[in-house]
């Protein structure tokens, strides 16, 4: 096989608040080839999702920060271009964890194999992936919304916020999302099915959902944070359960969201609301995948989920998507096409 | 029967911060004859718990404030004196809800018939009663410690953090235990078997807390808030459980308990922990009250649960039994001896 350039992007500076396009920077290393045991991966696609930012920092999270002057991190469609292990052959297409580069080694680990006959590859990264999954495995799991009942969801147009809704519409709940702009809305109400969907910038979105949800509020999926749960606190029946994936709002702030002195106020309506309060990661339900795969894959046949994919071309484009995907510029899935 | 007397207390203020004597006051009035399905009670002992500080509130809670001028609820345990009830006869004793005063009617819902002979007539009241299946229910259903957890309650020489302890300690799980003060701390480490118990009057709480949770905390039962509660979160462990049944710190606060602007902070580090905050009122799991009832009453008679009480004598000394009660001035489950 002829010499091959991995063209790959790193973590430059770690980013304060937003981060920039100078927080990251590009480079070309030689492509190894695979020793026994391992595959040689051309990326194709890229997932660019919100918990990239956490990557980006030295804090403390559920995973280990991307290293300076390491590759940046991510999701990935990839096809075999050369096999040494004895799962995978040259053309077989994967859902891997190459990150932001065009080539990678793999030893099989971290790789499942795709049918593209099956689905488009590219929802393995969105509605048939980590994003589906989230919204699968913690509305279900944590959220149990009961037919009747109303769930609030932001980022309603997202692939989490997209399945969440959906999924709760399939249980019987009402489904209310929150978007940023009318052309959003419009999608998750018209294409989407939900029920109501409020923009989040309407100066008067906390009288606006109050309207929408006039039995109050029952399983509200946290991915945003910010001035959206400051919206969401005050309708949360007795009982309420709150699955908390995400606070994209304020994964920028340095300090973080400036909000008022609410803690004691919040463990107060804890106690007195019988909240039920979660965070999770979706590795955590693991075992539940064969049933979302299946599950999940059925909903999309039958066109009961629909989903949007937002996607842009060429790996140099990760850092402005990523960027643009905190500011909430995407719509759809955002996912890069590598190659 | 000769005319009798009913000696009442009467919400009379609304308190602001921590009652005071005056916010209440006593009257006297006539016993009316028990009608057709109704008995008349003679109260014997009279429950003070934190919650009824709640209900001297006119804020929304999980249960209806007290009216002014009406009689100060609370959970009693009474003499049959006369019954036109086909189910209780004079001379029963009963778990009933009669509130600060010395004879009441009931129509015989709210009662249970207790056995002098199991045990002590007071325990339904505590270990055996409302605060001591506060600590089965919320530990067992929503803590779920495993053994080798680090369960941690504060309160814990009262009768729900000294039920969580030990309940805990049976479930293989270490208990620490937070006290004010070094004789309750003693208590509760030799008498009640916990592993160890820190006073939470010490400035250097968090750092002895650290020391004494090597592991982190995997279950904080909530009950207190305030400094507690500040001391306790950089311990939780990732999937952390944090039942919530009081936060009696910041009852007495207006405006409530003011600390730092965490809210956010909280929030991300759910997400980031993956913890587990629950709300929860005991009634919520009344279908487990009798497998309370068998293990908790197997527990006592064996010696591995213990407990204390403070008993008063009269109803006059409610009031200041109360306000004692909030400022943690009890040791045991406070009890009034009304007759």
């Amino acid at each position: 096989m002829a010499a091959l350039t991995n063209k790959r992007i790193l973590l430059a500076v770690r980013p304060e608040g937003m981060p920039k396009p100078t927080d990251f920077r590009s480079d070309e290393a030689p492509v190894p080839a695979p020793k026994e045991g391992e595959v040689l991966l051309r990326v194709l696609y890229l997932s660019l999702d919100p918990y990239l930012r956490g990557r980006m920092s030295a804090a403390k999270s559920y995973a280990q920060s991307v290293e300076i002057g390491h590759v940046m991190e991510g999701g990935t469609v990839a096809e075999v271009l050369d096999s040494r292990h004895k799962d995978y052959a040259k053309g077989d297409v994967v859902l891997s964890y190459s990150g932001w580069q065009t080539h990678a080694i793999s030893d099989g680990k971290d790789l499942r194999k795709l049918d593209p006959a099956a689905a488009p590859v590219t929802t393995a990264l969105g509605i048939l992936g980590m994003p589906g999954f989230t919204a699968y495995a913690g509305l279900l799991t944590i959220g149990k919304p009961k037919p009747g009942e109303t769930v609030v969801v932001a980022a309603a147009s997202g692939p989490v916020g997209s399945g969440v809704g959906q999924i709760a519409k399939i249980k019987g709940a009402r489904a209310v999302g929150i978007a940023g702009g009318r052309a959003k809305c419009d999608f998750v109400v018209k294409e989407l099915g939900f029920d109501a969907c409020l923009d989040h910038h309407a100066p008067d979105l906390a009288e606006q959902l109050k309207a929408a949800c006039p039995g109050g509020i029952d399983v509200y999926f946290e991915n945003v944070g910010g001035h959206v749960w400051d919206a969401v606190f005050p309708l949360l029946n007795e009982f309420a359960r709150i699955p908390v994936c995400g606070l994209i709002a304020q994964y920028n702030r340095t300090p973080p969201y400036p909000g008022p002195d609410r803690l004691p106020v919040m463990m107060r309506e804890v106690l007195s609301r019988s909240l039920h309060i979660r965070g999770f990661i979706q590795r955590e339900f693991a075992d539940q995948r064969p049933a979302f795969y299946q599950e999940m894959g059925q909903w999309i046949r039958e066109g009961r989920v629909k989903y949007r994919e937002d996607i842009i071309e060429g790996l140099d484009r990760a850092p402005e998507g990523l960027i643009g995907l905190l500011q909430g510029k995407n719509f759809g899935k955002l996912v890069v096409k590598v190659q």
